[in-house]
């Protein structure tokens, strides 16, 4: 990794450049710098120098710590335009924005640096080898911020490495934009290190997608409030069955394989969830401070309730079968079923408290709906920040949000593992709190967790990551690995 | 005000505290010590010493400047629960989120710190010594923050601080939740003085309402989110009115007085705007480079356009009336009107282009819903940092966003102008890029704008405030006076 | 049943009244007629003759036929307001609409007869025995018509006739106001027969509720309506899923036990879907004109399809369990994870179109929400229609819609059998043509399907029920039993 | 008119046919018989004498009255799929649901009946001489249905009727579909009348198109059920508005030039509404039993009040002004804001009750959406039977819903007059109640009123409308001229 240092502890983990192994790079001025747009703002260009400190909860005497390098249009670019032959791919599963960073994407790279050359690959990873690729115009991608999906469709699973960077040098491709989440930048981090290795001048950008928000570092990812809001739908429509049937039970499933922030932020947002279930927070089912206790001790006090359970829940209760999907991730059950019938079974055996439970799984809905006003900017601002970063010959980085400011965070600090909810965290303390639901953890538990001690403000959403004085230099994210 | 400094420029712009004025003020242990919800949480209280950068855009050498108090609950507080008598009030227009900062004030009073005592005040500043107060529980709030508006009342105009203070001081309250605009706490500042002058044990926490978001320091106002998704409803019908017309002009009329961020980001969420006009950027009608030839140039290529104009935008043409409205704002003519007729005189008189205009004005049917889920999750946080702060004996603050991170801000830095949209910045620069229109400036006016060299980082939301090497110790905001 | 005749072949299939077993029954002038709000209208009481033809689409030399008692206002009630007590209960699933019935029959007692008292029956049939009632008042009803769901709850299951009318005896209640499906109506004729065997004076006046719109004779069940609007969102949900794999299919489940009504209209509505399956048209998976074949073809066509399937569709397919809900209801096995799976089966064992299907079932999502605008009108109408033939002394009726007007509807008319899709008829057609799917059925089939031969207009809804010269005289729905 | 009249005072008013005035017209057998979807269904194909009656409350000495041809697809044809040349024509304002009849016109003519030879006029009837066409394929219609508005373009004002004739017969075009209001309509008329004098073989088919639901004889027209669902956000937002001021009241502005059907319906089915002010029902503003006096009586109970007005209301109150807007339809003055102006005058003058009033006026936002479910339905419907009847050589009609059946009624019978709100009816009585806003009128007044003894059933929606004994061979709308 490329580290800058400096003065009262000042480090900035830099991002490749072209530069770094191509040698005598030629550049050119940045043809914004004509733009009538443009040529009104005095300061448009990003000063070489400028970058954004991971950790911001400081102290009068806490050393500066990492920096990452600041996104933006440079004063030089590395590229002319007509030269530009660009291409977009997407990976993974639906997340409500996809096409608006396609949409921004070619229309940066026409309306801001008058390239004309924008190549969709079809149905990800694999289109490259083994399909036609779809041309993409500022025209035909002009609507489409307005339709959930994407246009250039995608696919999970394995990809040949060697056989997309042939098709790359091949088509003569030379900025590549990859939009997806982790298994796919891991992807990404490969293919830029087989393009170094050929010494093509070929940059590589990744936009992270994720709708469950598990990736490291960035503030957020695109999609996610687009998410929590039509969750909202399930969660009310569940909240009416429970209340309209005596002891009446509505459980909903979110996204979330292993990491709980919709279900986390869904709940608060709602009001109406009375226990909220994450993989990060190990429960268990029956006995004292249980969930089946809980349950019947709510139902007694009010006569429903409304149980929100992420995805990757309680994986560790179901029977291990060691499967996996296409992509390589571990196949989970389906939790919501599970849990479902564990409750009625359990009620039923019980037979003093006859229970009506009703389980809904909107995650289809969810994922396939447009994104909303909030998610559009976003998606707008990653993807301008992703082509000036290309144009300007960075590669190997992603663009992401820090601190809610754009930077280029080299690809290889997002694989290292996954963001999570810290449930020694006050955003989950707040959780508890709203929902009264039992914390399923022993403090005794805790105490001797020195792993978490060196630890550090988790939570990047709207604040609020828990922080003390002996634990500030610590990363921003719960490294797995 | 109360400043820290320390090494390597850093400098703490603080809030005031009951201590400063009150000798051997007595603490006591914070209850959510013992709060089952809580007590989980290792890092759950504020270090004393945390604070929070106003200005993250840097550079290795850069000064580490102003910083904020992080918010969040403290080991100590200064109020024993059964002590607290608490009040809300809520002043001026609507704005999506109202009841949910109020739900959320009792909810965290009740359930964090055993406060019971919570009450309204009806119908705004005045309600004080006019009213009958309405008393606030928990089970009274529980659903609130699905209603919009607000259940306790608000109004604009005059009022007594001394009256207001008096009633404190009379009803025995000692802590006093504003939410309100920028007039409204100015207005908070003048009570929380008086207060200090009659040495009061009485905490006064703002909360800074604002569907505009023209308050300083703070990143955005809750309700902004909502509104600009809201807006996107009547862009779409405007935009739908425009095609299905010959020379079709659709004009919406959003909201912002002194500042155009709705419609800004309204029109970069939507894509569907091609004209896009705010306070902070002048513009003129005839003449080369003016609206209507702007107007004509797009109806003979598209054949239909859509128009934003923020309501605060074009005032300096308008006839000026001296005017202001009972919250001493001056009294805005409709913009909106205005220049609906100023088109279709201009394209009757010209009588060569007959257009078919359409005036969609929204603004009530946007402030008047409920907050969506992004917004309401903000809220619960801003809710509970002024709670946590007002517990722990900090006065005449409000609760803030800095960069992601709850803080408490002194009143005075957010009266002392108000925040603006740059035009010499980058995001206005991605609006123009996206309607291309005419910036209406010209370069060589903006040369000589030395008050500009020093700012910085103007527009807090979604980052890409301009930064550059000479401009990195300024404020983040402009200050108009 | 009672029958009045008339020339040219009238028909009057009239209700029970509760002068039909109760002598010397006393009569009082309607309070309406001094209400101010009706006292302007000349024409309002309902003529005694008013009546409603069942069928409508005729011929010159037609005979007029079945019609039915015109629901409203009489100038006689049976019943003086203050010595109403009426009781109301809700049986059976979800359907949106069911808080609008139960505030228009609360409003309409208490505003337009004078009628204060009116219980909620707690929890369905059962809760006349088990549980304490639910007082109903005007202001405690005022608002629920937003919120979906039931607020007097809701269940299926056995009940005991014997004791309701007990219940209703000690209670002294005199007014049943019964809203459910084809089982709880069926029950309401039971009950209804105890208590004129009893010859108790009490008014009997079902609501009928079924978001299917399985119930005979009337032209639509409230509820339908917002049914079809709100399926939309999971079928463009699926479309969008579809669009974005390769050979995606989206498929959705939606309500429809017996009859495919929801499935059909939300397909007609959409244009988004390839196949409809619903429980009239029987259909097969495999071989010629089969479903898989189908499903090949248009993948190969199109590179994606979206499948709607009714929840009663292809039950003859599922393995048989002879097993019954509470209801008694025969508990069907999830269709739609079960053709999910079939899909993916035939196309893993066939191996050459590796497909990508998504299933989304989205029925708690869709009945659990408040009506939409068109259907709270329409439950208005229906409950005060029910008010005013309950207070005229009709007993042993529904109120439904016939042909656009309202009317009185014998119990034991639409407890015959169940409204179905008639697959020979052109709405069907229609929806044939719409999709291009294959019908399933060779014409020679039905040939000699002598039973529809004196079938006639089957579907009430949105009109152009198939009819025919030699057709005219038979009945409006398919009558099963 | 072509009558023909059947025993028991049976009468059908039939639609002229191209025979009518074409000497041995040749007929086709319909290429229906030879569609798949179409060849299962045994009695798909509408019998010539099948008829609809226009008033179906009856009694058992009724004469059967009125009757109307049924809509549907005919044995046989009167043009070969190859000789059509269709063409779509939309007039007037926007409404929901203009899109999904001209997609159902070309997917109707095109895969039913194999016509591919379809154009759109741009921009309404001056497009048929001052524009070029535009074409119309299945494929570029596919989608528009989920967009409002009309593709086609739309406008209001004068047209030539001979130019139009004279454009329809140089471009060979022999079928025209008419998408308009009553005075488009009438234009109809008269180019039906124009083209029969000529002899061309052209047929002219309308589909009646009034988001006010003005037009005779139809039950409701498309799009209403939209709008009065969209109009519920305004009201919603007033009322919202209205509780959070002192003295606040709401006032919102609805469609409805000569009647009050939205503001109607929306008040119903919202029960949000204090007072709902139609041009049906004169209101004055002074004095006993006048609006002022009502508004104060509500503000001192409540506190606060919702006033919906349709934008014809009150227009005899306003300062005559004698101006015609382009369609020749009188220039309504601005309603909303001359009653929110009178009513903000009277409480400042009056000076004791400080007001807040806001205004709002929805219009285009409330006809720029698509259509709901059930409007596309019913618009396909509508589509589909114009079509039926255009290829069956039946002219000068229009597609319409009587009693929920589709009928062809004569071009002529709907342009007599408009169809009103009877304030003297039901329906408007049910409103009354549930607002308890004065009625305006005197009884007395009404006592002579003679004209209205002999009418009937004027209001079509949903039923009810009144009728008796004495009144019921009555037409079924006011007919104002």
């Amino acid at each position: 990794m490329k580290v800058v240092t400096g003065e009262f502890g000042y480090i900035l983990q830099d991002v490749p450049h072209l530069a770094d192994y191509i040698p005598d790079l030629p550049t050119y001025p940045n043809p914004l710098r004509s733009n009538p747009a443009y040529s009104v703002v005095k300061q448009y260009f990003v000063d070489m120098d400028d970058s954004v400190p991971q950790k911001i909860v400081v102290h009068r005497d806490t050393p500066r710590g990492v920096h990452f390098r600041r996104a933006g249009p440079r004063q030089k670019v590395c590229f002319a335009s007509e030269e530009v032959n660009a291409c977009i791919v997407t990976c993974g599963g639906l997340c409500p924005g996809l096409n608006t960073v396609i949409r921004e994407i070619v229309h940066s790279l026409d309306y801001m640096y008058g390239v004309s050359e924008v190549l969709g690959i079809d149905g990800g990873y694999r289109g490259f080898y083994s399909k036609n690729t779809i041309p993409l115009t500022p025209k035909t991608v002009d609507d489409i911020h307005k339709r959930g999906g994407t246009i250039i469709g995608t696919s999970r699973g394995g990809h040949d490495t060697m056989k997309i960077v042939d098709s790359i040098q091949d088509r003569g491709i030379n900025q590549v934009y990859i939009i997806g989440g982790d298994g796919t930048q891991k992807g990404a981090a490969v293919i830029y290190e087989e393009i170094r290795k050929r010494g093509l001048k070929v940059a590589v950008a990744g936009i992270p997608k994720t709708i469950d928000n598990d990736i490291l570092v960035i503030d957020k990812s695109f999609g996610f409030d687009t998410a929590v809001e039509e969750a909202q739908r399930a969660i009310n429509a569940a909240h009416v069955e429970a209340q309209s049937a005596e002891n009446g039970i509505g459980v909903v499933k979110l996204m979330g394989r292993y990491c709980g922030f919709i279900a986390m932020y869904a709940t608060l947002a709602s009001r109406d969830v009375d226990c909220c279930l994450i993989p990060e927070s190990p429960f268990y089912l029956e006995g004292q401070g249980g969930l089946f206790e809980y349950i019947e001790k709510t139902l007694k006090e009010n006569g429903h309730m409304v149980i929100v359970i992420a995805e990757g829940a309680g994986q560790e209760l179901l029977a291990a079968k060691d499967e996996q999907d296409a992509s390589g991730n571990k196949l989970l059950q389906d939790v919501g079923l599970w849990i479902s019938q564990k409750i009625k079974d359990h009620f039923s055996k019980q037979g003093k408290l006859p229970i009506t439970l009703k389980y809904i799984d909107p995650t289809y809905m969810i994922r396939a709906i447009p994104s909303n006003a909030s998610d559009n900017v976003y998606c707008t601002l990653l993807a301008q920040s992703a082509v000036h970063g290309a144009m300007a010959g960075y590669t190997g980085f992603i663009s992401g949000l820090v601190n809610g400011r754009h930077t280029y965070i080299p690809l290889n600090r997002i694989t290292e593992g996954q963001n999570k909810v810290v449930i020694t965290d006050r955003m989950w303390a707040r959780l508890l709190s709203s929902t009264n639901q039992p914390s399923f953890v022993e403090t005794k538990d805790l105490n001797d967790d020195d792993v978490r001690k060196d630890d550090a403000p988790p939570t990047q959403m709207l604040d609020d990551a828990g922080s003390s004085g002996d634990g500030i230099t610590g990363n921003n994210n719960t490294i797995t690995k």
